[in-house]
């Protein structure tokens, strides 16, 4: 199916991060690799004889010297119950890198080769365990930064999008027969009138834009989303910035804006990856010794998805600060700080909290969750399809609109051939219909082990 | 035994380096272990009906709201066959931080605690799996940066150096009967000659000063060999650098000295990790412009291990370089390079290389090997006694010269006391008779998860 790949060859690759941990894994697949692997273990009858299900301890040999170079747990699966489908070893060694080197040395001298970036999950792919849907899920399951995005890739692993996919397939091949039907007797009777099925072409549409809805969401799961604080000097900002990073413990890796004037933190806020930007204070007209540091804030207030405007409660809400709103060109939520200073003004409309004694804090970051809620369309994200997935969704939307455009008149041909066109975007998006080409690039963004 | 840990505690802890892969382990001991993780298993029955030394798929399910989190292979060892002795699991996941992340809430949720740092060898150690060399053993495995060292960690865990000590053990134990009958009698006939038994105390201080000499080597595979390339500058120093970085693949991580002016790299040559240092070139004097360089290529000099002065067999040994090599302290290899150019001078005492064309390389590499091993004393490593082993190894070994020396006189007492000493550091090597704070110290240096 694939060409460049022989799902039978014995293959090899650590699984592991390459870094000194407490435990390594070298997983195997082929389908001599129980015989090729017993070359160089210890224990070469019993691992043979290994019923699938079970693990065994021993030693890997050198082949040739037949000398120790690691002690480890050997894991048998069993064709066909396996990840890949074939025969599958995981070899759990001590975690150090020259142990791992060597124990990968012993398996090549044994006749395994290395193996290639998502071989393993292809393998499982061509072999009927996975649609290319799940395929993909395995491996934004590893890039998942949040908790939100790796339960809407668990939830596509486990065929959510694959169900839905199957679906919609079903519902396009009742519409392609309804028409193909009719066009068999249209030959014979032009002047019928034409039934276009258009529910299901209604139906269809509606779940391929939920689809391609949750491809918006998922990017921004994925690419985080803008948050930039703004605000007079003074106004308390940066401790407001320190705040929310405390009180949301980061899980994605804490980029620091260390050559720019400006912070940049990372922050988790319901679901949603947040890169908040803490920006010199904006100043009215007039000022011009601080016009470049201004000049680049105003453009993180321009790329941003939107402002967070603190306002300070001692001061309220004054004639500078309301001109600076007026050059936000995103979408701005208002604070209102230093609250445990001076209550805010009664029916003022910004977020009252206090950076100082945290007061407020959880009902700013409410609103914050519900903004990004509102920015996603959702939060809700039953599961997530990617960026290849989504341009097939749009083939496949654009064919059905184009069948529903055409359901006036009684082009049933052209109704048929957009029909097949939609059919053709789903089938490459399970990888039915998908060819090599797009196999390779698919798995080619893989980890090399899984 | 130890005080501050409970080896019936359920615990459980990321084994795999806390980084994206394509799997991460989570480990996890205690009495209650399999009950305890059936509580978030997709399978619990399954799970709690396993036998050891099998393996089960499902899902790790959050207890409160049943919603999976992960999907993962589950392997079970049953007390006593199992690393720490006790019931354990391991848990396979997909792995993105945030799965780690949620299975170890799940565990947690389920009653699991997290582990502390070593806590799952240390069990092994109480469980009387392995002896406390065997138990260091397992963390140096991890850090090893050669493939030697590894091994010698290796032969360690296989109970090298504990068969060593019993050993050892043995013949002060005979010693020190031989000893304490004549003090049994001593008090009747206090003129009778005395037997000493001196055999036994040379055999064991033999044995004692191999594992010592063993440290020595060990602490040079740890750290390293620092080897400073010198040179007139034009003699192909950097060449000739770069050909030895090509030559032997680094296997520890690369050290760039960006911020210093000399170049530092790692090699591994003959199993011994390799700092390679590229100076700049030693000037006679005269010259007061480098004046700073060439200080810092002193330096370097005075303080590396040994230096590999490089000439060009275009210009030979020259008068400069006659006053260069009398300005270096430390032991030189002399290298002729260029010899693509012209032959070196007949019975000239370099090792001729081509550092253009590769040609002499491994004549080079070979006798860099020699002069490792002569540095080190040998390049045999049966087993690696660390820093700790290698202190209690000179107490008894100075136990053990005392009481040799006292040998010509009648003092039996001291000769018992002396042995007594000797067998009590020999216990504390095995972790026999090592005080829980000692305990603490060992396996606070491991990582968690080991």
């Amino acid at each position: 199916m694939t060409g460049k790949y022989d799902t039978e060859d014995e293959i090899a690759a650590l699984a592991t991060p390459r870094a000194a941990g407490a435990i390594a894994v070298i997983r195997t697949s082929g389908k001599r690799c129980l015989e090729k692997a017993s070359r160089c273990f210890s224990r070469p009858k019993a691992l043979k004889a290994a019923p699938g299900g079970t693990f065994l301890y021993g030693k890997i040999l050198d082949p040739a010297t037949k000398e120790a170079v690691d002690e480890v747990i050997v894991s048998v699966s069993r064709a066909p119950r396996s990840y890949t489908g074939g025969d599958c070893l995981e070899i759990s060694c001590h975690g150090g890198i020259p142990g791992v080197e060597a124990v990968l040395a012993a398996l090549r001298a044994a006749g395994f080769r290395d193996a290639q970036p998502g071989e393993f999950t292809l393998r499982a792919f061509i072999n009927g365990k996975l649609d290319l849907t799940q395929a993909e899920a395995v491996a934004s399951l590893i890039d998942a930064k949040t908790k939100t995005m790796h339960g809407a890739s668990l939830r596509t692993l486990d065929g959510a999008v694959f169900r839905e996919l199957s679906e919609i397939r079903r519902i396009l091949i009742d519409a392609s027969a309804a028409v193909e039907v009719q066009l068999d007797y249209a030959e014979d009777d032009l002047d019928d009138a034409v039934a276009v099925p258009v529910a299901e072409l209604e139906e269809a549409a509606l779940r391929l834009r939920r689809l391609a809805d949750s491809y918006k969401v998922g990017r921004l799961m994925r690419e985080g989303v803008k948050v930039a604080l703004s605000g007079r000097t003074n106004s308390g900002k940066s401790s407001l910035f320190n705040r929310l990073l405390n009180e949301e413990r980061s899980i994605v890796s804490d980029i620091h804006g260390t050559t720019r004037d400006y912070l940049e933190e990372s922050v988790t806020v319901a679901g949603f990856p947040v890169v908040l930007y803490d920006t010199a204070g904006l100043r009215s007209s007039g000022d011009r010794v601080e016009a470049e540091g201004i000049e680049r804030a105003r453009r993180i207030l321009d790329a941003c998805d939107f402002v967070l405007y603190v306002v300070s409660a001692a001061d309220g809400e004054t004639d500078e600060d309301r001109r600076c709103l007026e050059q936000i060109r995103r979408p701005v939520l208002k604070v209102i700080n230093k609250i445990d200073l001076k209550a805010p003004p009664a029916g003022y409309d910004g977020v009252p909290v206090s950076a100082a004694t945290g007061e407020g804090l959880s009902g700013l970051i409410d609103a914050l969750a519900a903004r990004l809620k509102t920015a996603a369309g959702t939060a809700e994200l039953p599961f997530a399809v990617n960026e290849r997935q989504a341009q097939l969704v749009r083939r496949a939307l654009t064919a059905v609109e184009a069948a529903l455009a055409d359901g006036g008149g009684v082009v049933l041909d052209g109704i048929a051939m957009e029909l097949k066109e939609a059919l053709d975007a789903v089938g490459e998006m399970t990888g039915e219909t998908a060819s090599a080409d797009i196999l390779d690039a698919v798995f080619s963004r893989f980890c090399v082990g899984k």
